[in-house]
Order: C-alpha cells, then structure tokens, then sequence
C-alpha cells in the first residue's frame, strides 16, 4: 500500500530509504533551501525518482538563505573539516530545518491523503543535529498527527541505527553509492575533508563496500 | 526583555497580540501564501510593525498555493458563508498551515536569538481547525524546544479565551479594528458573509466595540 511521503536529499541515508521502502512511498518531496550542496544533492533525487516512477515534488524555501544563520548555506563561513560529530561541525546545522521540512510534508501529505511522512534521521546524528534525534522525532510525530486531520505520523525506521547499518541495507538492495551526494562544500568532486565526507567514507567501508565516491 | 518572535496575519487576533505584547515583541513574520485575503491580511501586518517599530520579515510559500488543496487559497472553490465553526467551514483549512508557520518561525527565532515564538491562536479555532487546539500547541511546543539547541517554546496566551475575549483586551489598548483584515473572500470590502466575517463582528459586538468594519 503506497501511503507515505519521503522527505528525500539526494543523499546516502534517504537514497537507502527510497529504494528500501518503495512499496509504500507515493510521492517524495526535496528542498532546495540554499546550502551549498543542494544543486548536487538534487540531482540524484531526481534520477532516482524518475527511475523508479515516484512522484517527486521540489519546494524552494528562499527564506532560509536569506534569513538563517549557518555555514551550510550560501553566503555561510566556511564549511569545517573534521569528524562528523565534532563540536565544530555545529555550524552546519540549520536552525531547525528538519522541522521546517516534515511539517511541510505534513501538509503536503494530508492534501495528497498520505498517512505517513518518512525521514531518513539515523543515530550518528544525533551528537550534533538536535531535530534528528528521537525524543524530536517522537514530540514531532505527535505535533502533525494532533494538527492534522487524518493524524498523519513520522515513520523515522533509521532512529535507531548507524549510517554504516543503513549502508549494509545498501549493499544488500544493491545500491551504487556513486548515485547519492554527501559532501557539504558542493564542489565538482567530494571533497573528502568535512565531516559529511569523512562519516560517508567510514559507513561504507565499515558496511563492506569498496567507496566508490571519487574524492579530490 | 524582548525574547519574542510573534507569527502575525494582519487579522483582528494576532495584531492585538501585537499591541498587547509589544515590550516583548523583538521581530514579527507574516507569510504569503497564495490564499485570497492575503494581501489584504498583509497589508495591515506592516502598516502596525511601521508603526510600533518592530522589525517584520514577510515569507513567501509559493509551495502552499501549488499543491495543497483548499478553498482558502486563490484557484481554490468557493468560500462557503454561514459560521465560523460550521462544518462547511472545514474547506478553508490549509493543511498543517500552523506547524508549518510555527516551524518556520521557530528557526527564525533561533537564527535571531529569541526564546519564543507566539501565535494567536484562540478557543474558537479549535472546532474546525486541528493545528489551533491545545494539544497541537503543546506538542508542537514540545517537538520545537526539542529540536531547537535554545529550547525555544510556544507562547500562545489567547489559546483559552474566545475571540471577543481577545476584543476586549484590544478595546483596553484602545485598537482600531478597522486596521485589521478578517474576510477570506478577500476583495475590497469585508463580505460580511462568510465565516470569519460573521465571527468577526459577532466577537466586536460581544466585547461591546461598534464594529468599524465597512461590510459590502
């Protein structure tokens, strides 16, 4: 039964999630917010989709690049290097952007009669990322399903597991990591040095998969 | 202290809010949203942060009027007239509209240092509108606080007082009425039909305020 709607980056963790739920996914929604990386990410949200004939909505939030504060965005400071859950990766968060992304879902679900949204949170972010972590996963869930009609919930299967678990799910469904974008400088190539480029390389070679993302 | 971000329409329940809380009011947002009394609502939203100085960031959700289905919006069916907490009524909701303001807001409030984001919700929104209720608020106030690195929470004073409630405090601060917009037809006059028309000068009347408004 296709009933839910996937908030989808064009990324390794929401890629896996796709691909692994989309028997139930009717339609995926990705957000073009200004970070440096959204063109790249983007692009594999689309191919995916297409190739699997999910519905794929774009929304542009403008207001986050020109109102927020973080060096995610353009216009940000520079993007840290380092681990992925080092203090200094705290920069890149974006005041509250996933709950800004799952209540727009919300309502796009319940205009499209879905009774799920999906995010493909995991366990490595909740160091830094406090609207990644479960106890905002489950307040969350429960502000959309009080605030909408048909009491659509958050399906979030990844809470509990690492990036490296929800790679091996990857390598079972046969996934190439080459079609997903991870590193938050958004250059031609990954960069290799943020923390976005050090977890990715660390998740597949601890999941067994020979990274097959050409670096700098 | 000013530690507030208040989310104001323009309509006869947030701009009291604004006058009544405006010693903590550090910045207002409006949003545009494709409905049919937008620019009317809006209108007035910056003719009052003109006038009591209060900084007013205006955002644009194209998304809303594109894909999510409601009478409310421009390309929408028709208002339906009668009461406000008539069943007819439940065409005018937009789906999830208030988490999705209240979600932006809160990470506005944090890209800007505020602890609290306000909205006017009241007692008379609950039967028709599910992200108005009481238990909407405190959910969403509790997914926000968790998914915010300041805790950033909900204030919504009028969720238990009725509108003409509201009116009465607007009477003692000595509001123009007039400078506010309520009808969702939104063409040159208030209706004085529809819904929130008919709430609007029922609530005036209650409070014993002389409805100003210039029905057609």
């Amino acid at each position: 039964m296709k009933d839910c709607l996937l908030v989808l980056s064009g990324g390794l963790d929401s890629t896996t999630m796709l691909y692994e739920y989309q028997e139930r996914i009717a339609m995926a929604v990705s957000f073009h917010y200004g970070s440096k990386h959204n063109d790249k990410e983007l692009y594999f949200a689309r191919l995916h989709c297409e190739r699997l004939h999910i519905p794929h909505r774009v929304i542009s939030l403008d207001f986050i690049g020109k109102y927020f504060q973080s060096s995610l965005l353009i216009g940000g400071e520079e993007i840290p290097e380092g681990n992925y859950d080092d203090e200094n990766m705290k920069s890149t968060v974006v005041p509250f952007r996933n709950g800004i992304m799952l209540a727009i879902a919300a309502g796009l679900a319940e205009s499209n009669e879905l009774q799920y949204v999906m995010l493909a949170n995991h366990s490595g972010d909740h160091a830094i990322y406090p609207d990644c972590r479960p106890e905002f996963i489950d307040a969350m869930s429960q502000a959309i399903s009080n605030g909408t009609y048909k009491n659509i919930q958050i399906l979030a299967p990844y809470t509990h597991i690492t990036k490296a678990d929800i790679c091996r799910h990857g390598k079972e469904l046969g996934l190439d990591y080459a079609e997903t974008w991870s590193c938050y400088k958004g250059g031609e190539k990954h960069c290799g040095k943020c923390g976005t480029c050090t977890e990715r390389h660390d998740a597949l070679t601890e999941a067994g998969i020979i990274d097959p993302t050409i670096y700098e």
